[in-house]
C-alpha cells in the first residue's frame, strides 16, 4: 500500500521534471540567444549570445546547456540527447557489441551499440595527443575556450595548443567513447577554471527524471562536469538516463555502487565487486572515476589523530575495509587494472582525496599531504597506460595554507590538474559554506587549481534543493570567474568590461542580461518599487538618489575636463 | 494631503521599528547568555558565551550588540544608551558646555552637555599614547580582543600593547569625547578584523527610530562599526539619535551633510560650510570622518579617461567643485583646519578614496594610486596633531592585484590602518556583490587590512533592506574570520575548533549556536522534514544518510585503531 503510494507519488514528480526541463530549454536567458560555430567537419559548437542596446556588440559567453540551451531543439528525454561525437570514433580502432534496455527502462530504445578499444589500441586522448594528433574533442574544446574570437586571430587557444597540454598531462578531455551525446570540454591550468555540480539520489527515493532535471539545472547555471553520486535505489537506470541526455562529462565515485551491491557492509568489498562496477559504469559512458587509491592503510592511523577522522565518503570505506582486513587498499594493489580499463574506453581518472581535511584545523597535516605523495605516483602510473588524470584536493584549508596545497599538488602528482572542494576557509558559517568554499576556491584557481566542485548553502547540513544548487553554482562561477581574471585569460574581462561600460551608460537591462544571474539582479533592483516604473531609461538609481549620484557626476566631469582641453 | 499620509506613515513605521528593536533585545542568539568581565574601575567588557552541552566548555565571542545584546539591560531609546564612558573624561582637560534638544526632538532630554578639549589640551587617544598614557578606552578595547581568556596568562593583547600599536599610528580607537555611550574597540593590523556596516536614509523619507533599528541589527550581526550615510531629511536629528543610542564607533561624510546644505548644487560648496558641519557633527560625537581631502585637482583628468570615472559619490562632489571653480581641492587646502576641529574633539580621520576604482578594468591605475600617495601626506600631517588616521581603499580589484593596495597602502600610508570597501573581485555579479567582494576582502584581511567595508547583495542595484544588511554582515563577518585564522588571530580558531568537534560528535545543536548565522544553519537542516523530526542525537544527516556516514564510519575506524595499538 505505502509502496504503491510511493509509486505514484513519483510518476507525478516525475512528470513535474519533464515539464520543468521543457520549461528551462524554452526559456533562454534574457537578451539572449543560441550560436553556434561549426567545425570543419560541419559538427556545431554551442555559444551564448548577450544582445545588448545598439550600438553595443554583443558579448558572446561560454555555453554549458548543451541542447537544453537551444530553444529550437527537439527535446525526448526517453532517446537521449544528440549524438554529435558518434562521427568521430572513426580513428579508434576499436571492437563494438549491442546491449539492449530492459522493457521498463527509462531510456526507451531496444538497445545501444557499446565501444572498447581493440585489443593493444591505444584510443585515449592522451594517447593521440601523445601521437602528435589533434583530435575533433580537441578542437571542439579550444573553440569553445577562444569563444568565437579566434576568427579575428586573436585566441591563443587552438586545437595544438590543447593536444600540447594533453600530452603534457596538465589538462584533461573526459570524453568516454560511449558518451556520443558530450561537448567535449578541457580541463587545465592554462584553460577557464570549471565547476562541476553534484547531483544524486540519496537512499531516500527520487525518480529518473528528476536526477536529469538536476542535471539540466546544473549546466543551465553554469556546472562544466556533473558528478553522480547517486547511492540510492535504480542507480544504474539512472545514471544510463542521465548520461544518454548530457552533453557535459558525467563523473561517478564507483565506490558508491560497489558499497550497494555488498549491502553497505564495506568488509564485504572486494575487487571483483569494484571492477564489474568498473566495467558496467564505463560500458554506459562514465567521463570520470574517483578513485580512492592512494589510501594507504598505513596513513590510517595519522587520520585516526585527527579532529574530523576521514570525512570522505569512499575514504571511509575504504579505510574500514582495510582496517578489517588488515590489508592494503585493494584500489592500490589492483590499481594497474583499474587502468586497463580506464584506457579501454578512455575513462579519465580523478585521484580522490580520501583523506582531505574536514576541519581547518586538521588542514595541511601528514595524512593529506602523504595521500598527495601516493596520489602523485598513481598518476605517472596511470600515464603508463595513457590515461588521463587529475587530481582531487581539500576541503578545509584556512586561507593562508591553500597556496602551498597547489605547490605541492603541482610538485607531487606531475601538473597533472588540480580538481578541488572550495577550500572551505572556515568552519563556522553552516548555511553559507557555499560562501566560506568560494572564497578559498577563487584564491586556489588564481594559484592554478584547473576545476572547483562546487558547494551548496546545505553542506554540512543535508541535500541540496534546486535553490540550493542554483546558489552553490552562482557562488562558484563567481569564483571560477575571478580566477579567470587572475590569470588573465584573454577572453575574461570582456564580459566585465561590458558590464561596466553598462552601469556607466545607465543601461540597466544590459546590466541584468550580463549578469551571472540575471533574474536576481533584475529582482533586486524593481524591489524598489518606486523605481522600478520607471523602466531602464533614468539615469541614477535608488542607492543614491539623483542627486547624489556619483555617475552621473562623472560624466558631467568628464565633459568639463574634455571642454577644457579643448580650450 | 500626501504628506499627512506619509506622516503617519512614518509614525506607524517608527512605532514598528522600536518594537522589532526591543524584541531583539529579548531575543539572544539561541544557547547564548551575556556575560562581562569588570574592569579594576567596574565598567564592565561585554561578552557573548555560547554554552555547549556538558561536559563541552561553552565558547566565549567578541560581542559588538552593546546593551541591545543583554536581555537583562532597560532600554529607552529617547534617553540613548548607557553612558559608560562619562567616568573617563577626567583625565582630559575639557572645557564643555550645554545644548539643549529641540521639543520634539527624538531624543527627550532637556540638554546635553558638549566637550571640548581646552586650548592646547591633547586629549587624543594618539596623544595619550605617544605620552605613554593607557587610557580606559585601550583598556577596554584590549579585553575585547583577548575575550577572558586573558585569566589564564595566554593574550598578548593588553592595554599596553594597544597603546603601543596606536602611538606608532598602526592602530586607531575611534572614539569621540562627545560619545559617553561608546564601547570602545581598537582598528589595526595586529588585531581582529573589523567590519563596518553602512546605514542611513536616502532622499526617500525614513523615520529615525528605522535608521536606529538599522543600526541595532548591524550590531546585532557583528558590524564594529556603522557609517550612517544619511543624505536625506531630518539629517542632524537622525544622527544625533543614533550615536545617543550606539554602543559602536559611528563614522560619517560630512561632505553629504554639506551638500544638503546648499541644496545639492556642488559647485556651491565653500569651506565655511563645511567646516560648520564638521563642527556640528564633532559635537554631536562621530567618531571618524571621511574627508575625500587627497582628490587633488591634477588626479581628476586621470579619472576622466576610465571606464567608470568617478564612483566615489564623496569624490564626484569635491572633484565637480574642483573642476567648476578651476581650483584646488578645499578639504586638502584647508586640511590642517580639519585636523585641529578632529584634534579637539578626537574624531578620527578616515582618509577617503574619492579615486577608487569602480571597475575591474580601472583597479590599480595612476589617479587610484596617485591619492594614495597624497592621502600618506595627509597621513603625516594628521599625525602632528595627533590626530588618528585610517585611510580608505578599493573598490573593484582583480584577484591578483590585491596584494599590490595593502602593500602601497602600509608602504605610502607609513602603516596606518587601512579600512577597504571590499574588493570586488568581478564585475559580473550584481546581486551577489556582498560576495564578490567577500573574497577580496577576506584577502586583503588577511595581506593586513584592518577593517572591511560590508558590501550588500543590493550594491550597484538599490537600497539594502534588513535581510539585504544581515546577508552582507554574515558575508563580511566570513571574510572577516578566514582573514583572523589565516592571521593566527591567537583566539581564532577557539569556535572553529569547537564547531568541528560538535560536528564530529553530531552535536547538532551545538553546531547551529555556533554558527554565524544560527538561524540559517538550523533552518536548512530542517528544512529536510524527515529528519528534523529526529532532534539533535541522532548519529548521521541527511546529506549521506546512515550507510553512507563518513563521520559515523571514521569513528568506527578510529575505535579499530585504537584497539590495534593496544594489541
Amino acid at each position: 500500500m505505502q509502496e504503491d503510494q510511493k509509486t505514484s507519488g513519483n510518476e507525478d514528480r516525475e512528470s513535474r521534471a519533464l515539464i520543468n526541463i521543457n520549461q528551462m530549454k524554452a526559456e533562454c536567458f534574457p537578451q539572449s540567444e543560441r550560436i553556434y560555430i561549426s567545425m570543419a567537419d560541419g559538427v556545431r559548437v554551442p555559444f551564448r549570445q548577450i544582445n545588448l542596446r545598439a550600438p553595443n556588440k554583443p558579448v558572446v559567453v561560454y555555453d554549458t546547456s548543451g541542447v537544453y540551451g537551444d530553444p529550437s531543439a527537439e527535446l525526448n528525454l526517453h532517446q537521449g540527447a544528440p549524438e554529435i561525437r558518434s562521427g568521430w570514433l572513426a580513428r579508434c580502432d576499436l571492437e563494438s557489441w549491442e546491449e539492449s534496455y530492459p522493457e521498463d527502462h527509462f531510456i526507451k530504445k531496444q538497445s545501444r551499440k557499446v565501444y572498447r578499444a581493440s585489443s593493444g589500441a591505444k584510443i585515449t586522448q592522451l594517447a593521440s595527443a601523445r601521437a602528435g594528433i589533434v583530435t575533433p574533442e580537441m578542437e571542439f574544446a579550444a573553440l569553445r575556450e577562444s569563444q568565437n574570437l579566434e576568427k579575428n586571430g586573436e585566441s591563443a587557444i587552438t586545437g595544438e595548443f590543447v593536444r600540447q597540454e594533453v600530452a603534457a598531462g596538465r589538462a584533461i578531455i573526459p570524453a568516454n567513447i560511449n558518451h556520443p551525446e558530450l561537448e567535449p570540454m578541457v580541463i587545465g591550468s592554462r584553460f577557464l577554471v570549471k565547476v562541476n555540480s553534484n547531483i544524486g539520489n540519496s537512499s531516500m527515493c527520487s525518480s529518473v527524471a528528476e536526477e536529469i532535471e538536476k542535471m539540466v539545472w546544473s549546466i543551465r547555471w553554469g556546472a562544466d562536469t556533473v558528478m553522480d553520486l547517486s547511492t540510492g535505489r535504480r542507480i544504474s537506470e539512472t545514471r544510463e538516463s542521465i548520461i544518454r541526455n548530457s552533453p557535459v562529462p558525467i563523473g561517478t565515485v564507483p565506490m558508491y555502487q560497489a558499497l550497494e551491491k555488498v549491502n553497505g557492509i564495506a568488509e564485504n568489498l572486494s575487487w571483483d565487486v569494484f571492477r564489474d562496477v568498473l566495467l558496467e559504469q564505463a560500458r554506459q559512458g562514465v567521463d570520470y572515476f574517483t578513485i580512492h587509491a592512494g589510501l594507504l592503510k598505513s596513513l590510517i592511523p595519522l587520520a585516526a589523530k585527527r579532529l574530523t577522522g576521514i570525512v570522505s565518503r569512499g575514504g571511509s570505506i575504504i579505510a574500514k575495509w582495510c582496517m578489517a582486513h588488515g590489508e592494503e587498499n585493494f584500489l592500490y594493489t589492483h590499481f594497474r587494472e583499474i587502468c586497463e580499463i580506464c584506457a579501454a574506453y578512455d575513462v579519465a581518472l580523478s585521484l580522490g582525496d580520501g583523506l582531505r581535511p574536514g576541519s581547518v584545523y586538521d588542514a595541511n597535516d601528514e595524512a593529506q599531504f602523504g595521500e598527495l605523495k601516493v596520489l602523485g605516483e598513481l598518476t605517472a602510473v596511470a600515464w603508463e597506460y595513457d590515461v588521463q588524470v587529475m587530481i582531487e584536493g581539500p576541503g578545509h584549508v584556512p586561507v593562508d595554507q591553500i597556496e602551498i596545497n597547489m605547490k605541492k599538488e603541482l610538485e607531487d602528482c606531475h601538473e597533472a590538474p588540480f580538481y578541488t572542494l572550495g577550500p572551505v576557509v572556515t568552519d563556522i558559517a553552516p548555511g553559507y559554506d557555499h560562501f566560506t568554499s568560494a572564497i578559498g576556491a577563487a584564491m586556489i584557481g588564481w594559484y592554478g587549481c584547473s576545476m572547483l566542485c562546487y558547494v551548496t548553502p546545505k553542506e554540512h547540513l543535508g541535500l541540496p534543493n534546486k535553490n540550493d544548487v542554483q546558489q552553490g553554482m552562482v557562488a562558484y562561477k563567481v569564483a571560477a570567474h575571478a580566477a579567470d581574471l587572475a590569470k588573465h585569460h584573454p577572453l575574461a574581462a570582456v564580459r566585465d568590461n561590458a558590464m561596466s561600460l553598462a552601469r556607466a551608460e545607465f543601461r540597466w537591462e544590459d546590466q541584468f542580461a550580463l549578469s551571472i544571474d540575471p533574474y536576481t539582479s533584475r529582482r533586486l533592483f524593481l524591489e524598489d518599487s518606486k523605481l522600478g516604473e520607471c523602466g531602464h531609461d533614468f539615469n541614477f538609481c535608488s542607492m543614491c538618489g539623483p542627486k547624489f549620484c556619483s555617475i552621473r557626476v562623472s560624466r558631467e566631469i568628464k565633459e568639463m575636463v574634455e571642454k577644457e582641453k579643448g580650450q
